[in-house]
């Protein structure tokens, strides 16, 4: 499995951090979040990594009209998240190779600082045609840690 | 509000009927499917009342290059539905017009025939630039009824 | 149909306004927000104008053992939200009775001030079983406007 | 991790089928079906199961006062799911313990047979009170085959 691999050129990254607040739709009626919006919230969460790096994922959708494709995710489930709970969600690139990104999650309770969830998602690069193709060369930048590449 | 509008070229027609079994993913904390997945539900009965009439509504997107967005909704939440029941999704043309075509729906419990919600959306017909257009002469037979069109 | 209803013991009152961005989430293959996800904004915005008028809806839920059940919905779609939008959900207590409250909502994008969304949504209140029951006094002035009461 | 574990007491068990049909509030603007989305499948999946060895896990929920809470999910994606694609969900459970269940997923598209996805879920037995628990002894034969306790 691909998720556990750490044979990437570059990685891991720094971390970034958002947070979003559960909504009622996300429960069920067990009373607590439905187990499937994790995944909407590390969406979340790589899409904040990108803008962070200065990287707008909608811009690079549509500009270099490349796609990360979800190829796998796994997640494990800690404490439960709650309606109105602030969540805040922890990202990083765990690795990036040019076929292939990895992205790295935490969600954390604020107000608790417990771990509510991790997880990773690992993505193919795809074209226009959904073809697998290499990252843009001219985008590589926004997901190579200045840290990083000085080692 | 032209939800209520019965000035149509033809309808309202026959009702088509489908099945769906509530998810656990529908519901929410209070223990009832959470009013947003009636839409949902919506959607499905016009997909098959589409079907139902010799038209798969995928096949029309992509062939026609056509689309209807939904310009207005209105639903009426009688009694709620629970996890795991099964629904009866009844829905209709209530009318067809060259640029707006209107649904109706009834949602109603299987088991007791309770009705549980009933509704109507209202569509624009776009072109594949989003732009608004005439619905495609060439479909038009799948929303004209043989009964209606002899009146 | 009640929505339009203005014999109302209190309201229109002030807006209350809050953000939500557009996740890839609740796109669909047409490009655009699907048509449901507007209700859950809607959802959003009527916590937010709870919390900003002092209270938190899960603590009422909570306490009060009472819920406010969506009884009708309607939205009108004015221009297509898309992934990575701004929005500005502005909410109001449109009119506030015993048994029935109903909320009104306009969905602005950010950048632009275009309306993107309208909308209303009808309350009636629920004791723990499901019953229909008022409004517990103790929680009233939370929605009724010190500006409305003085008229 | 506990998803490859294989000293399970039973199992693995038989596959159930069920099938479902993509809606369009499942695909994203990438013109394929959201990715979260498949774990409501998953879900379907799990119910399903349950349901063609004769219990309801409604029914379960309510007369035992337990709950499977899902503790790890792992999912990965093979060939794109779209709209309107009739799939197949197959299901079984991977492993049974008192405190431990784990389900195993193919989800495959019903035309061209082709493995869309394929995952797994981890599952605590839980109490009404969110506290975990040992499996109801007497709901167990639902999960134990008899092909497997006859080994």
């Amino acid at each position: 499995m691909s998720l556990g691999s750490s044979d990437s050129s570059t990685g891991p990254h720094e971390w970034s951090s958002t947070e979003v607040r559960v909504r009622y739709a996300e429960t069920d009626q067990m009373g607590l979040v439905y187990y499937a919006n994790y995944l909407v919230w590390f969406e979340v969460g790589r899409a904040e990594y990108c803008r962070q790096r200065g990287l707008v994922y909608r811009d690079f959708e549509r500009d270099a009209q490349t796609y990360l494709a979800v190829a796998e995710v796994q997640c494990r489930y800690h404490t439960p998240a709650r309606y109105d709970d602030v969540l805040i969600i922890r990202t990083r690139v765990e690795s990036f190779r040019k076929r292939l990104i990895s992205f790295q999650y935490e969600i954390v309770k604020k107000e608790s600082e417990n771990l509510i969830a991790e997880g990773k998602t690992l993505h193919v690069v795809l074209n226009k045609n959904g073809r697998p193709t290499t990252f843009p060369a001219e985008y590589t930048h926004y997901f190579v840690d200045s840290r990083a590449s000085q080692g």
